[in-house]
């Protein structure tokens, strides 16, 4: 039977902005349990992150498909078009931080052995740093809240410092003992994940700039993962 | 003076369509590029690179907006909609691989230093397959081919097991000589990133399956990067 009830712009708006907040809600969750797994090195809830992740996928195919038809349907413009225009690509920046999530998540078992490994305690702080500005641009985004979506992206050099100081421990780590070698192979991958959460959670925060004053930031977004520059010094040259 | 020409849905596509080409020569110029620098260790190349990446960027916002203001105006249905969707996925595919080709440029200033590094070869061989995977999926797309994007589909396994040996090998480097640990750390993203390519190019094959025949793909995509639940063994424990 076909649906017979034509839906307000409103009403259907606002089930796209659910279904977003929904996606939301779980990139956040997921991110939480991948820092969770990462302290307890716990495989079981890694392996519950990695099947939760095709949720993740299916809610930004439906806002795709919701998206799309919206603009061919009610040919909106300027706010409207905004809105919807940046629910796609918010809803394209969630889905990639649902991926790297899965990623930091894959790598728990491989350091899941009982030898304890430093690095560890760092990757929680870039974390869990993460996850609260994703939490906050969130946030930002369903009150429109521009200043606080700006406090979000110039703090993403935080979470880059943080980064280019765990690339350099963790090489430090590998060349005192070259047994660690494995383990923190997988730590700066998965530190390198965090950092480009980081990322999305800073293009997040420019999206809601522009769904505010209609306009695209101007400034350079601050860049300081430096680490792809690092030249490292060899103790044993 | 405003624009007093009415074009033809067909005009507008194709300007879309020549734009998506050009969007995907530049990304395959690069990657080309990048391939280039990292044999023969060129920082002026790599610093070009690095300096073209806003081209790409800026062609995929005209190339978003222009989809959406097609959508927009001429809600187009079927197979015309299919077009643009995938002209717009297309954009948000190639603008990620000119992202990873600079990414792998900026890693070459790291292992410019004039030590010989094992591992480069590999990278380079790697790098290759995934430029003819790139260039064949992008005929594919032109010609409407599924059957060649199928082809390129099943290929991008070469390329993860082409990186799961990396990721060994480049293991073993820094284990048995840990001055190497530095530049085979960059070699190892910079093996992540032609992956990651690789994914983005399996991407664009789906989207043309899509476009021919109107449905996604239902096969689960070969996977085969395990690196990230790689175990090592350690020789000295």
């Amino acid at each position: 039977m076909s649906e017979h009830i034509v839906k307000s712009y409103d009403e259907e708006f606002s089930a796209l902005h659910n279904k977003l907040a929904h996606m939301g809600g779980l990139a956040e969750e997921q991110l939480a349990s991948a820092i969770d797994a990462l302290d307890k090195r716990d495989t079981e809830l890694a392996q519950k992150i990695i099947d939760n992740d095709d949720k993740i996928d299916e809610l930004e195919r439906e806002i795709e498909e919701k998206a799309i038809l919206m603009i061919a349907k009610r040919q909106p413009v300027a706010v409207d078009l905004r809105e919807i225009v940046v629910a796609l690509r918010l809803a394209m920046d969630l889905e990639r931080i649902g991926d790297l999530a899965k990623n930091i998540a894959k790598r728990i078992f491989a350091i899941a052995e009982p030898r304890p490994t430093r690095g560890l305690a760092g990757l929680g702080q870039m974390g869990r740093l993460a996850l609260e500005q994703l939490k906050n641009v969130l946030d930002a985004y369903v009150q429109h809240d521009a200043d606080k979506a700006m406090e979000v992206w110039r703090s993403d050099e935080e979470i880059d410092s943080l980064y280019n100081a765990m690339f350099r421990e963790l090489l430090t780590y590998m060349m005192e003992d070259p047994r660690t070698i494995g383990a923190c192979t997988h730590l700066l991958f998965g530190a390198k994940n965090i950092e480009r959460i980081g990322d999305h959670t800073t293009n997040i925060a420019e999206n809601v700039y522009f769904l505010v004053h209609g306009e695209t930031l101007d400034d350079e977004r601050p860049k300081s993962d430096t680490t792809s520059m690092t030249h490292v010094s060899y103790s044993q040259d």
